[in-house]
Parts: C-alpha cells; sequence; structure tokens
C-alpha cells in the first residue's frame, strides 16, 4: 500500500537506546554526567515553578510499574519506569524506562525517549548534586555498597562532579564487584574491593547504598556511620524497601526530594510523618542551610522524582538540536482538516479495496 | 558505527500510525467497532478486577495533558492523551495519544501504539456498548450534534452495534456537517443535515452530543429532550466542560464508567456529589438495572476511562499477532548481564574511539 508520508507534525523525535549510546559517546559520558548535574540543579532552583505528584504507582508482589509527570506550564514530562528486582534471575533488567517531554500549549509530544540509560545517568547525577552541597569538605573517598547496573555511574559521577578518587566497593555478590571493577579500570578512580560493608565504609567520607532487594533490609547499622559522613541512600525507593537502620537516620540531617513522595517510599517511611526533613531544593537556593559542621551526618533519602527526569529530557532534547541524533516517529495522526480524521483514515485505504464501512 | 543488533528483548512492537490505519483496513472499520465493543464489554464484566484510579492530569490554560493508567494484575496499561480545543485553529488536532501494553510480571512493555486514531474507535464503541444496554427498543434514528473528528465513528460504531438506520447531523459549523455527510455517504446510514440543534433531535430515540468547547456550554436545553431517549453525552469531560442542561441530568437515569472521574469531569460536575448514579459495569453484569421502561430518559455521561484503553490496547496486541502489521522499536537496554549497564554503554562505543569516561 502506498501511503502518503505523514506530516511534520505527525512525527516524533525518538531516541532509541542505540542512539541514546551513540549519543552519550558523542558527548562523553563524564560531561554528560557533569552537564545533567547542572540541569537537574537548575530545575530544582526554580522548584516552585513545577506542578508536582507523587508518582503514580501500581504495585504487584514482584515489583513495581510507575508513571512520573510533572510540568513547569511550558514543558510536560513523564516517565513510565518499572522496577522488578527479581528480573535479573530471569536475564531482565530490574529497572527500565522511557520517558517522553511535550508542549504544553498544544499537548503535543516533543520527544521520545528510551530512559534506561538516561536513568542510570540522571540518578547518577542528582546524587552528584546532593554530595557537592552536602558531603563534608575535602571528601575523597566514597563507599559503593551495592555494584549493580548503577554503580559505575554514580562512581563516575561522584568522581567528575565532586571530586572522588578512591571507591571503597562491596556487593553481597562478589562476581558484582568484579564487574564494577572491571568497568572502572582506567577510570582514573582508586578502587579496592572490600570483603564487607563494614570494611567498605573505613575511611569514607562519602557512603552510597544501591541495593535492590525489595523488602526492609539492613545494609548499614549505626555502628558503621560515623560523624562527618554524608550518605546518599538510592536503594531505599518504594514502599517496605530500606536499606538503613533507623537509627542512623535519628541521627542525621535528613534532605529529601519531594517530602510527600519521599515519606512513602524512602528510609523515612521507618519514621513518623512529622519527622524534620530538609527539601533539597531549598538548599540548592540558600532558603535552608545544607551541611551544619564537619561531624554532622547528611543522609540525602533519594527516591528519584519526575523533576529530574523532565531536565533529562530537556538536557536530551536540546543535545538533538545539536547532533541531530534521532529518529522520528510516526507517533500522531495528522489529517490535513484536524477534524477529519476519518478522512485522512478513508484516504490511507488501498486504492480498489472495497470501502470496509460499506 | 556499528553496533550489535539489540535482542528481542530490547524491541517493543510498534503500531504508528499508518500501521493503524493499516490495521483498521485490513479487519473491516464496522468489523474492527464491533469487535472492540465486545472487546470492552468483556473488560466491563470484570470491571472489579481492575486497579483504578482518576485520571492524572496536567490542565493549562488551554488546554489538559492526561495519563490513564489501569492494571488487571497480569497487564497494565497506560494512555498519554491530550485535550487542546484551540489546536484546530493552528491546524493541530485537539486530542493525540499513544498508549502502552506492559506485562506486570516484569514491568517490561510488550506494545506501544499510536492512539489518536484508536482512542476515536474505542470511544465510538464504548458509546455503542452503554446504549446497546440503555438505548429503547427498536431505535433507529439517532441525532449526531457537533460533527467533529468523533462523528463518524460514532455513527458507524451505532449502525453496527446497535441497528441505527439514520442519522440527524447538525454542528455550530456547517463545513462539519458537510464533511461527515462526504465521510459517511455510502455507509448506508440515511444522512439528514440539520438547521439547529432542534431540528436534529426531531423524532431521535438517540441524541449523541460531543462537541469540543472548553467550557460549560448548554448544548441541549430541558426541552429539547423527550420521553423515551437515549442521551450518549460525550463531550464533557474536564472540569468546567459540560454539554448539558442541569435540569435535563435531574429528570435522567445518569450511567457513568467510573464514578469518582465522573464526578469531576463529567456532566454530573453540575450536580451535588451524593447525586445517584449507576454504574455501567454492574448493568453490564446484570447487578443494576438498565433502563427502567420505555417513557425513562437514560444518560450516559462519558469520560472516557483507562479499562477502555486497556481493552483497546489488548484487542490490538491479538491483532498484531494475528497479521504481524507491527515495527519493532528499540526502546528497550537489554544488556547482556542485567546489572551491567555500564558494560553495555562500553561495548557500544565505536573501536578506537578514546574512553570518554577516562
Amino acid at each position: 500500500m502506498t501511503l502518503p508520508a505523514p506530516s511534520d507534525r505527525a512525527y516524533v523525535p525518538f531516541v532509541s537506546v542505540a542512539t541514546m549510546m551513540e549519543l552519550i559517546h558523542a558527548v562523553g559520558l563524564e560531561t554528560m554526567l557533569v552537564e545533567l548535574t547542572d540541569a537537574i540543579e537548575a530545575e530544582f532552583r526554580r522548584w516552585p515553578a513545577f506542578d508536582k505528584t507523587p508518582r503514580v504507582a501500581a504495585h504487584s508482589p514482584d515489583g513495581v510499574i510507575e508513571l512520573m509527570p510533572t510540568s513547569d506550564g511550558i514543558h510536560y514530562a513523564f516517565k513510565y519506569v518499572n522496577g522488578h528486582p527479581k528480573n535479573t534471575r530471569e536475564g531482565l533488567q530490574t529497572v527500565t524506562a522511557f520517558g517522553l517531554l511535550a508542549d504544553v500549549d498544544t499537548g503535543y509530544p516533543m520527544l521520545l525517549s528510551e530512559m534506561t540509560m538516561l536513568t542510570a545517568l540522571r540518578t547518577a547525577a542528582t546524587s552528584a548534586m546532593a554530595a557537592r552541597h552536602l558531603a563534608p569538605q575535602g571528601a575523597r573517598v566514597m563507599a559503593m555498597i551495592g555494584n549493580g547496573a548503577q554503580a559505575e555511574f554514580q562512581c563516575l559521577a561522584f568522581r567528575a562532579v565532586c571530586g572522588i578518587d578512591t571507591v571503597r566497593l562491596w556487593d553481597i555478590d562478589r562476581a558484582a564487584t568484579d564487574k564494577a571493577m572491571r568497568n572502572l579500570a582506567g577510570s582514573g578512580l582508586t578502587l579496592v574491593p572490600c570483603a564487607s560493608a563494614e570494611a567498605a565504609v573505613e575511611g569514607a567520607q562519602i557512603i552510597t547504598t544501591c541495593t535492590a532487594d525489595k523488602q526492609a533490609a539492613t545494609i548499614l547499622t549505626d555502628n558503621m556511620v560515623g560523624a562527618g559522613v554524608h550518605l546518599n541512600a538510592i536503594g531505599g525507593d518504594c514502599p517496605g524497601k530500606t536499606e538503613l537502620h533507623r537509627d542512623i537516620l535519628l541521627r542525621s540531617d535528613i534532605f529529601v526530594e519531594y517530602p510527600p513522595q519521599t515519606r512513602v517510599e524512602g528510609e523515612i517511611q521507618q519514621l513518623p510523618a512529622d519527622h524534620p526533613v530538609i527539601e533539597l531544593w531549598q538548599v540548592i537556593t540558600g532558603a535552608a542551610p545544607g551541611r551544619r559542621d564537619a561531624a554532622a551526618v547528611t543522609l540525602f533519602d533519594s527516591v528519584g522524582f519526575a523533576v529530574e527526569d523532565f531536565a533529562a529530557l530537556r538536557y536530551i532534547r536540546a543535545k538533538l538540536q545539536e547532533t541531530g541524533l534521532y529518529d522520528r516517529l510516526d507517533l500522531l495522526a495528522d489529517p490535513d482538516d484536524p477534524r477529519d480524521l476519518y478522512g485522512m483514515l478513508q484516504r490511507a485505504r488501498a486504492p480498489g479495496r472495497p470501502v470496509s464501512a460499506a
């Protein structure tokens, strides 16, 4: 069948996984991590401009599927993301994602993008953004607890953004640590594989936890966290899923993205609903204090928020305009007369084919 | 750059607008409307099985962008849809949409599809489904008020599903009526263009209203609606946007899809929150009465609900398996080792390109 080609308005720029990887290499991974950190921080700086809502989650026994929308009144973005820790047993990923950027004025999509890769980058960039406001001055050593799909991106973002030079790695599965060591060889980081979480945190000024079990775990106990440490807790991001012992929370200054979501999903689901937390955007604008003193324990209770994906999608769209690295997807019907969708359908019928409606 | 081809797990079946039109013609539009009506009814019949939530709307001065998720615990679906009545002035469509079907067990997408065309079909099929349970016996004449993009699909669905043989058309813009008349010529329907809404409803046993202004309008006044009529009100589907005079509602038996959403968006936003309504699924299962008697005025206060899109996406996926009419979209990263997303990115680097992370 010969169809008239859809018009420009019918096409949505599309970034596949292969194209995203090509784009990351074209920009350079560390450069992209740094630029994404700045892009996300720029959006946090204008936090009140966003229409915010906790993500819309569909929970099942083995995982969760979430939609994460937000808008600044000019652009609208949402991400589809799943979290299924048991997937890795079947050779599937724990987290896959894609996202959309749209024009609020018309409702028309402007970009559809894979976000499995992009979420890995924006999560690392968000952690680094928080740490550059909260970590103790001169921090050089990070403990990386949980060495799965997110680990290398975290390590590289902390190197590029915060000046970390040494990473102490531990995972319950030594093969994961070995994988991260291989991948980070040549990154410029000093890599120290550790035999336990206790060993990994020794001498670390920053402790990043990023484990995947969908349950309340105690990756860190209270005695493992010394004064002056910054905790970057990524894995507790789902109701019933936490990583830190409650006692750690009670002596930490706790920083969060969006309290209504973190209260349900983050480490602080272990605390009363009125336990004081500080919104990260207020630290960035200077409206709230960050680290009080060198001895304070700061905790970024990270669950991932829609504004970070919004920032990442806007960043990618700008890069597409520079690089031309995208495909065009025939996602939108574009009839000559917008009221004549049926006429468009009729005209798409192959000549000589009987009128199906007759 | 030569990349290894993504594996089957990385690909998501994709139905573009062109492919959807090809699929509709391959099946036959009226056949598809009938099959969609049955598919949607089958899901309404097992209504309690669905995880339901009012759609998540981002309102702006000129329109709305909505996400409509639902799940039956086996499959998960959501639709992205906008509504921007002013778009037609710029040659754009009021409504565009796309949707996704996913596997709850893994969170992996199973189908990404255009839904501008598909929403037009499922909306018509849902209207026809309601009418075959609610319209007076032997109804043959429908008034079609509002002759925009949805009009022809409504007329054809009511012909195929309910046995309507005559349509009385009216639109505030005569050009829209002319367009619908041209499109429906040869459909087997007797078409009667009318000079006013009052003229259009004369002798009609079913009145369908489908106008697009984003405001409280009075397309039908109380004196225009006689005893025994079935009202199929589609256009009132947004806070502040209604089509019927309140007095009509007060003497109608009102049937809705999902009360928490319809209370906010439908015609019944004009009524107190405790005004009695009947859930359509209960009529279909026999748990609630439909039409009480020949003189009753029945009103389907239709706003569109996620379960209808779920049904439509499942129907399309089944058709893809029969016809092979789809593309494959590289939407999901699929590393050999699911914990090694970074390794996948590294291996995608062109040989000889410097290590960007170093």
